[in-house]
């Protein structure tokens, strides 16, 4: 199978995987960078994740033009994607999505952290972003090039960010790492703030959130990306590097 | 098909969404003034969401009074829906529910406001209506026009209202768009509720508000509603307007 | 159909009812007074009420004794029946549930009262009955008649009562009554807690309560009952009164 | 059946079980002590549990050495169940999971202690293992014997321990008891959470603790079992001894 097609596969499943586990509702998406043209990705037309199906994939160039609309109408805030594959080469997977446990952080400004071993992979601390600061009165939806851009650059060395008043923004090495990491940031959110209502708390210590990153790989990924595959009613593709 | 026939489909469809969405539970109802004489409104007749069929569905005058009973049997809160058609010409559909995260606010009359950009359309700060004011003690039902018309006058501006004790009103400019704001109001009081334990809330500013509610249309109702449909088992229906 | 076999299905469903809506989990159970003779109860073998068929319902004198018990084994609790059929002839069915939210308050000793209209059949205040006070360390389980008598003596004009550190008691004037009354006790403590951790509550005025009472009646839970059965997989009976 | 046959059926079971009862997600394992040979025991292979089948099974002795690998890839952390055999002579089965109302616990140093008489199975006192006193900054996981050992030394006398940033360990006398610990141990954690929010908790007096303990048998674990079986889409095999 052309390694484009097996990525439009694995992109279908990813959509089905964050509806079933409850990371997006009727919005939210999730990008994979094309793997022939790395200033080109691909994303679906705006349709709810749970009924994405393999010819709503769309490419995209970094600027968020169309390469071949068909009529399909593309996402308002497909700027997000194209901003954060422009600036970071490293990104091979992008995610945004309005989990509902990162809202309430996003809103108070309190600071996400790693709290039990499976949300290492969100980072030492989720930055947050106002779209405000920069762009003040707006719908809060990220629409062209420049407020991607803005989001991108608050997320330099991270791969997640809170939007306020909005979401979330994940990025991963490719879209199974996207996935697992939008997963466990919504979980890691939700146990941190029944913690922080109970009690001071330990978060992870910095070596040990280094050491988790660092053995974050294929064998954890790929376990629960099977099990996944079966909750959302869809087939393990054999992996493609 | 007739508007009206189309009208009664999005009513059975609406009513097993707001079933599938924990909107509703055994009790709640939504209506549409009828497209042909606007003085005259459909409602089902009294039976839980989840079960509604198109035969359920009764045409009644603004003052409640059925058109063509057939020995069924209306909801005694009819008048609510009657009202709110009566006292606002904008308002196509209306929603009653007693969804569980709005029930706090009004039980201690803490203001529902936005908190993120998909709450924005429930307005700038939901009011409180109690029936006690001016009624005194009843069983909280709002069963002739006289509550219905008190109730009315507490949301002339607002297209949501909490009834204290109770549950809340939703008006909307038709039958999704009454879906819509009544699973984000739900969707918002929860997150509203968890970021309100967690620290100082950074509420949507005036000016998002209004920019998020001009921008809300058929683009995004309607992906929603496309998920709504398929997770409630119904076929999506071409849009009439 | 004979009355006590109509009751021996509405027990089946009842038991269904309790695990899907979520106030059972593998342990709790609810009887019926029996038609011909009000000296003895039906009650299901020891199983988890999602499991329950016809075959498992048993009958009992009062004091706990089978009538003809083929070998099957009866639930160490069956005197929380017998003892409120005892001392209540009003009682015609008997729920025992460990349902989540009510527990908090049992093992805290805050009480629950009525929030909203749907919650006002629990009663002005739902009594908490420790089994410490009387019998000291035990498994907690009423496991003889005079627990049960005690038990009984705490809701002489209550339809519910906490047990400390176990569950609940509700009983009704039929069995879909006391289903009615055991899911909005649940629902209530549970919107009782949220609102509690957001400020002063205000609870339906006395005279609220009293109106609510004496408005329940067919009309409002058959209307549930038929969308529970659905729920639930199984058909619902026409009513014999 | 032979009796090694008879606990694969058990184990593939018990995963299923708590993948469908919220006590695993992708990660967490259950083992059997090898009915033949009390210094080997049995564990799947490294997958999800809620995909787990008989041939994934595999057998290993108490230092995490395979007996027949077959090419299949163990768990990182089987450590955890080989030093609990070795340590305990009276455990049976070991479960190893993150379930969601325990990590707050072990992160904020709360202790948890039955609230109602379904807690009980879980000791006096959950004790916390903290992986960083002994072994500093590591990736959390029991990746060899001397953590293992550190760890079983924190439950030489508890059925429970958490470990904090990381999840539980609970013991058995066989896997179905293990199984009805660790879902009580989860509903117990999230009903004191609530509790805690709410007031002073009383939590079971000592001496009920251990009358409710001396009880718990076969005749509610098997009511349990029989249900959770059904809930999982497994058939409940008779027992063997």
């Amino acid at each position: 199978m052309p390694k484009v097609d097996w990525i439009i596969e694995e992109l279908v499943t990813a959509n089905r995987i964050l509806a079933r586990e409850g990371i997006v509702d009727s919005f939210g998406h999730i990008s994979s960078r094309h793997p022939d043209n790395p200033q080109h990705y691909l994303l679906s037309r705006a349709r709810a994740p749970e009924r994405i199906e393999a010819a709503d994939i769309m490419e995209f160039a970094l600027d968020g033009t169309p390469v071949d609309p068909q009529g399909r109408a593309p996402y308002l805030e497909r700027f997000i994607h194209g901003a954060l594959y422009e600036a970071r080469p490293d990104v091979m997977s992008v995610v945004h999505h309005h989990s509902e446990s990162v809202i309430p952080f996003g809103a108070t400004g309190m600071k996400i952290k790693p709290i039990f071993h499976m949300g290492a992979s969100i980072g030492h601390e989720v930055p947050v972003w106002d779209s405000h600061d920069q762009f003040g009165d707006t719908s809060l939806l990220v629409t062209d090039m420049a407020m991607g851009r803005d989001l991108a650059k608050s997320m330099t060395s991270s791969p997640t960010a809170l939007m306020r008043g909005h979401g979330a923004t994940v990025v991963g090495r490719n879209v199974r790492h996207a996935v697992y990491v939008s997963i466990y940031l919504e979980v890691n959110a939700r146990l941190q703030k029944e913690a922080m209502a109970m009690g001071n708390v330990k978060f992870l210590h910095p070596g040990e959130v280094d050491k988790v990153r660092e053995r974050t790989g294929a064998y954890g990924i790929n376990r629960a990306w099977e099990n996944w595959c079966g909750r959302a009613g869809r087939e393990m593709q054999p992996e493609q590097t």
